[in-house]
């Protein structure tokens, strides 16, 4: 089934229309390339508007929003929700600024996404309408582990049911439910922590992701986390000596590009909750 | 010739003005870097204009444009034709917007450029003020191949003439024409389209090409899409195992940076139509 | 002394707000991350102002100013200031036009930063109110050499002593002065300067040692331009066969990630005038 999904990705090639930071943009760009999709980044008004008429999917990440971009948002995903687009939310840093907040708060309220993915900080954020971010961090205490994991996994599940998106909350153990299901995933490395953007790169795949497998939304957002984080320690693995942050961010995104249905099965570590 | 062309970039060093979008900006300014000529970037209005001035090129690509930076474009492009500097459009998803193609086509009717580089879909667009455009890339339709040839040349050397720019149509095969002669390239691989930012990098280097060669417009645009070509091949014969995208961006610009007049030479492959 | 510096900033891990250009911005966060401190990226006002408040340093970098960030960089500044923030200031491109000296001369006299660091041209700009740019590069005529060092660090002394900030003018060699001691810091490479970003990165670098270092805050810039100069001479060194200046920049944020604090008080070449 994960695999299944990653084929799809490659069969159907969607376009994925980001609307996202300048900090990460083109490893989002070459990120979605990588997995089979093409990407395509238009933040004024007017453009975004009509650029997503002809894309597939819709990534809204509010990692660098200003007042020009916000408008787009608003307006590219008010037509992506008409149009039955797949839409993905990256609320980046909600909780450290009330613009941040407000505009993850009120992106929920207008638009309905297929899948909200941020860290616990975040995620907590969207949840209580307040919270606390270390940066775009988690809080080591906002960190999900094997000792408050079924609590966890039981608040996923809730705000899925009440926000009607799927909940990806990623970190050292990722959680994504619909409400129903909560998948609970192990892939990945710390070191990827050190590179900026994973998250990013994540959610503009999970948009290609979602949109190639309509049918299996909580199934394509699994594969997607799945496929991120085997890729990280495929990444990991591919390391030459001396190399560090910046050789592994490339190394991660190679990973992506030559990452099988097989590998994607036989490597993914998940249970279901 | 195409070898001196690169000789004349690596003597001069032209500084190159680039108001281009915020995904590829980076890899432009290293592969900028990279032949030997040295890049700035300005975008707002006013800077823009006065930065005009010191360069020696401009390069304007609207790969993410926005109200703010079109102005700047107007501008900085106006001004850089009054001091007949070397200018390269780069209408990137002409044909998608509505903004993007009028955007393009009053670039066009305002200012004078020395080139106008796209993919067949963005050139068509161009030409008839209208078209369609599968985000930023060619649809298959559209793409130059060699029962389409000698149509294709005979439409860009048509477009040449009217337009008065010399028109590089690029994709697998590249075809630019001054109207006149019609050089038809055969660099490049497929493996290319898998990075973002390819084309994006290619108009920069060619604005220090053209402004590195003012007497040999037509025969420095060709160097440009021949080397650009070149170090796509280059590149890819120094990819490691299990390298994919991500490296392969950074083996192109380090393929540039290694570049070599004789390489050049012996490496291109073209014709004239 | 050099390599505490570094102990500090990876045992404090210091939160930096970059308001930085969107060409190198990306290498600048992994930068930060790789030497062991945060990024955060804001420059919309209101959340600019609101981000300030949970760093531990700003980094004001004028690359691709516009009027949005520049209000962004005075709210922020300001902000910063008044929470006893490490602050740094990169006057990129200052002399280069009006409102980038204005800018910066303008950000210098509301704002007192810990360090200004910039190359010869713009640190001269900033002392005249006036100067000339070749683009974001230092003019032969500016260069600091054997020749003119004892004048140079004067002028870094003096210039130090009237603004009241450390003064970082980099280049082929390095003069750090907070108006008493000056550190001429011989490490780095040539071939440095034929990628984008080197200057922008160390001054990201730079805002994480101020903020680790308070008490010591010549001596931590210090060590943060002999660790970004000795990781390009390092990776340099591990350039395998082909590779050029891409791979060049992805290895010196390696060397960066990999630096211990023995190797940078061993590599660090520096006398004090």
């Amino acid at each position: 089934m994960l695999g299944k999904c990653l084929e799809n990705v490659r069969r159907i090639s969607p376009l994925v229309h980001n609307i996202t930071n300048y900090v990460t943009v083109n490893d989002v760009a070459n990120a979605i390339l990588a997995v089979g999709a093409s990407p395509i980044m238009a933040d004024e008004p007017s453009d975004a508007y009509e650029i997503t008429a002809i894309c597939n999917a819709l990534n809204i990440n509010i990692g660098t929003l200003n007042s020009r971009t916000i408008e787009a948002m608003f307006r590219a995903g008010q037509r992506a929700e008409e149009l039955g687009h797949a839409l993905i939310l990256d609320p980046v840093g909600a909780g450290a600024s009330q613009l941040r907040t407000d505009t993850a708060v009120n992106l929920m309220k207008k638009i309905k996404f297929h899948v909200i993915r941020g860290n616990a900080s975040e995620i907590k954020t969207l949840f209580t309408g307040s919270g606390n971010t270390h940066g775009v961090d988690v809080s080591m205490a906002d960190a999900v582990n094997d000792e408050n994991l079924a609590f966890m996994a039981g608040f996923v599940k809730d705000f899925s049911r009440s926000s009607g998106s799927v909940i990806a909350l990623t970190g050292a153990i990722d959680l994504i439910s619909d409400g129903g299901k909560c998948y609970a995933i192990r892939n990945g490395r710390p070191e990827m922590g050190r590179i900026t953007g994973t998250g990013c790169m994540l959610s503009g795949i999970m948009a290609a992701f979602i949109a190639a497998n309509p049918e299996n939304i909580l199934e394509a957002a699994a594969s997607s986390v799945c496929l991120m984080g085997l890729a990280g320690e495929i990444g990991y693995s591919h390391l030459l000596e001396h190399e560090g942050n910046s050789s592994y961010r490339n190394r991660i995104i190679d990973a992506i590009y030559n990452m099988t249905s097989e590998t994607l099965e036989r490597g993914a570590k998940y249970e279901i909750l």
